[in-house]
């Protein structure tokens, strides 16, 4: 079986001003980056305000497993199927992160005859849309310590900095790190850490601002920590949001590229999923729903993060209007969630396939309350038995649910045309009828208690005497309007990892809260997230190299 | 008085792919980014290998002051002036480091009508060169530190670990640093610290490399520190060299721009010029020789530390020729030179000048000593006076040097055409008899003896008995053949920063050595060498903005 670089390299990519002309753009309305990448003007949006939105089709899936769900792939093949099938489609996507490629095997740009291409320059520095955001978050932290060691005059408490360095690299020895040592030339000594880019606010920020002036106001709102009298100092306290948005004039552009097949996708920014909100920007997905008629788009994780966030926040502060969902699933996940180890997973079992339907059964729940359309995507393996397929299919059949089987992996669009068939129907013949799961005017712990007894499933939610006080404070400056991002372990619908499935009976417990008031919104922290990966005992970049002929290998 | 910036936004910019045509470039040879800059492919030097090269001028200057001499700009203007006169030019610079610009005013891309553009961008981000470096170091580093946590099998001893992370940005507080902390989950603890990335050995390697596998097998050989048995270990030994020429495939394009007046102008890398050799790629230098008549370049600092490693370490590496030398020089600088305090300046004072011009004298027979024909460049401001620029020309006359007056930074090319002119003259009519400082078999206590006396006039050199120690553990390693790059003040030919002039009667004391084994060359430390920059108490990040128009304010 070939890799999903040589099926890349063997790829014929349109020259970019070639997509740029089919989706009618003139020359001033991207900047090309090479011959296969541009960047679309940040006015765009503006320009075309009057026309009419496509419609917008969120791609989710079940509870994560090791087993893999091919969401990415899912939502770039079905992508490619809704334009052979006539209609005018864009993909719109997040970018990945350059750390995690060099560390483990997988990148974020699908796969086999269903990835965006140029793959190695997407999994690399792409447009450098990553650096810029890792400068403009290092600039603003090295103003901090410079304030602090130029005579502090905001009296900010070194102790109370929240503000972290951010590095585009798995690095674990910078997780938990001393500063400023070595005498008074070199700062004031304090206890810091780095977080990988992603994790970085302003990656929060980029993805959630509607143009250049929302990110500049955003950025303006960002909580670097909090005086000697624990009230909190803003970036603008700072005076650098103007130097930061500078900084940003380039990555705020969405990043136009092509699928295997030259359907047009628009790649731009890449928040965490845990500690942010999961999906590429708004100004990416707005700008597609204006370039094509179907805008096919992604969220992180299962259903209960990334289509809650993507649901309560992203289309919230956007104003998008979101037509259609697609559930991914695969018989493997489906039968991890029914208690099947991942060895075991090529053997057929349809007692662990029905009990893992439950997984599927409470996403599925979730979007129904969302008052959404949906399409359920089984994401097929060769693995897959007959008897298994047809199980699903039966399941489904008695609640009456769409379902099609993808194989885009194998066949790109064309194994995906019975998705996008039932998922045009869908959206053609079924109402829809959105509702948030919390309202903004709600108090932030109901935020919380609606999101785990609607989303998770769970009887109810204990905040941590720590928890408690957070709020407290964080209503009384102001902050209890926003929405909440809630930081869940993805594995499982309720807080804890091991419980697969559709767990019940359980609480969610919230251990600390952290503001992110530029990106608009309460983190909820349910555990330990880790914002700094390490790398494993075998980097994939071991196996990386360049050629005398300048061929890519060993990259995925 | 208009601002570079202002300047800069009222210029008429070609399209690069004009300015690629007009160098007879085709669609393979280049890479546009935006509209105004490309990267050239690094297979262009290949293919034009048959070409013979163009006339290399190189542009070094007195010992620099807080004055000011504008060596960029006399750069930029001169190349712009020789297109004036009908000699097809292309200019060769070095890229600026980010985090200088958020910290203060003033950029590497010359200055009035004689810069280089887009200059917001080129001073920004600009095709990202930087930040692949500083990922691809960063990404060396967490190998270094991961190989540890997992087990250590090289045995590397991380009291002894030399190679250093690095970001582009103004950072006081990341000088030193406590790395690993909080448990075994963390890392293993131990000092660390960041240099900025211009500092990077692998900006040295990118700007040293011939081709990308010169890239590589330079990679390859950085040493990133001992063993428990104090043996060095390589990059090599880690296997990243692939990963991290991967990471840096891009960034070994050279990048075309153009000039205010549309000159091509090929800007890429810009190594410290201190503890690394500061002048543009090899790639960037040798290219522009394939594609124009003449070429002008510069070297970072005064002659003794610029034009000394441009000849003997640059030239040497990438077997160039240098055709002729111009030296710049301002009645200001001449005037701090012989003992005027900065803000006296404006105060005509024959005098001092007289006194100062022993500065220029010394670097003069430095230049005469590498046998190479030179132009001095008296670089004008409004407030010389005409008995000062009588008395430099007389002074000229006195000892048959040319000398030219320049005005390039108020009129462009046109301000120096009369330098052009004599330049063109003296490579046309003057006799080059070429021969570096040192030979690469002397010992590396003798090289420096050499540079010591000849560059600088010093008496004689002392070594500490640390650096004695790392001499002989150098020469047993197999690096004595290398070339020194020496670390000294730029201030003083001296290692004092305080004897300006033409110091005499000095020796100068080498504390330490470093080896760069992957760049090629035994740094050599006169003194304390900062690699982590400060922000100042006001740094000019704090007026920079886009304002609702998106213009960019507050950049220079």
């Amino acid at each position: 079986m070939k890799s999903d670089i040589e099926i890349a390299q063997e790829a014929t990519l349109k020259p970019i001003h070639k997509i740029a002309e089919e989706l009618n753009l003139s020359d001033e309305d991207y900047e090309p980056y090479g011959h296969t990448k541009a960047k679309l003007s940040d006015r765009l949006l503006a320009k075309l305000a009057d026309k009419p939105n496509g419609k917008v089709i969120l791609v989710t899936a079940i509870s994560p497993t090791p087993a893999g769900e091919g969401k990415s792939t899912v939502t770039v093949g079905l992508g490619q199927a809704l334009n052979k099938i006539g209609k005018k489609t864009v993909i719109a996507l997040r970018e990945p992160s350059l750390g995690p490629v060099m560390g483990i095997k997988g990148g974020a740009a699908g796969g086999g005859y269903s990835q965006v291409l140029p793959m190695e320059d997407i999994n690399l520095h792409f447009t450098g849309d990553l650096h810029a955001i890792t400068s403009a978050n290092n600039a603003l932290a090295a103003m901090i310590d410079n304030h602090i060691h130029q005579g502090n005059e905001l009296n900010i408490d070194p102790r109370r900095i929240e503000f972290k360095r951010v590095m585009d690299m798995n690095d674990r020895a910078l997780r938990q790190i001393v500063v400023g040592l070595g005498g008074p030339l070199r700062g004031v000594p304090r206890e810091d850490g780095f977080n990988i880019t992603v994790a970085s606010e302003i990656m929060a920020i980029l993805c959630l601002s509607n143009d250049l002036q929302d990110l500049k106001n955003r950025i303006s709102n960002i909580v670097i920590g909090y005086t000697y009298e624990e009230e909190p100092v803003y970036a603008r306290d700072l005076k650098v949001e103007g130097a930061l948005t500078l900084l940003l004039k380039d990555a705020i552009k969405p990043n136009l590229v092509q699928t295997i097949e030259n359907t047009p996708a628009i790649i731009h920014g890449g928040p965490f999923a845990n500690i942010a909100h999961g999906c590429n920007s708004i100004i990416a997905t707005k700008t597609a729903a204006k370039l094509g008629e179907y805008v096919v788009t992604e969220a992180g994780f299962g259903a209960d993060l990334g289509a809650e966030k993507f649901l309560d926040i992203k289309t919230r502060a956007g104003n998008i209007e979101t037509d259609a969902v697609v559930i991914v699933a695969t018989v493997r996940a489906l039968k991890m969630h029914g208690g099947v180890p991942k060895d075991e997973l090529t053997v057929e079992n349809i007692d662990a396939l029905k009990a893992g339907m439950e997984n599927l059964q409470k996403h599925i729940e979730t979007i129904q309350y969302f008052g959404l359309p949906f399409v359920i995507a089984i994401n097929q393996f060769p693995t897959d038995t007959t008897n298994e397929v047809e199980y699903i299919k039966a399941w489904c059949e008695e609640s009456n649910y769409e379902v099609a089987l993808t194989n885009v992996w194998a066949q790109g669009g064309e194994g995906g045309i019975e998705l996008a068939e039932k998922v045009v129907q869908t959206i053609e013949s079924k109402e829809k009828q959105f509702k948030h799961v919390y309202e903004l005017e709600d108090a932030l712990d109901t935020k919380i208690i609606k999101i785990a007894k609607t989303v998770y499933g769970a009887d109810g939610v204990e905040f941590s005497s720590k928890a408690k006080k957070q709020l407290a404070f964080f209503e009384k400056q102001g902050w209890g309007n926003l929405p909440v991002c809630m930081a869940k372990t993805q594995y499982s619908l309720s807080d804890n990892p091991a419980l697969l499935g559709r767990p019940t009976g359980f609480t969610i417990t919230i251990r600390e809260f952290r503001p992110s008031i530029g990106a608009g919104f309460i983190v909820a922290l349910t555990g330990d997230i880790m914002t700094m990966p390490g790398l494993p005992k075998k980097p994939a970049a071991l196996k990386m190299d360049v050629t005398e002929d300048g061929k890519i290998v060993g990259l995925f």
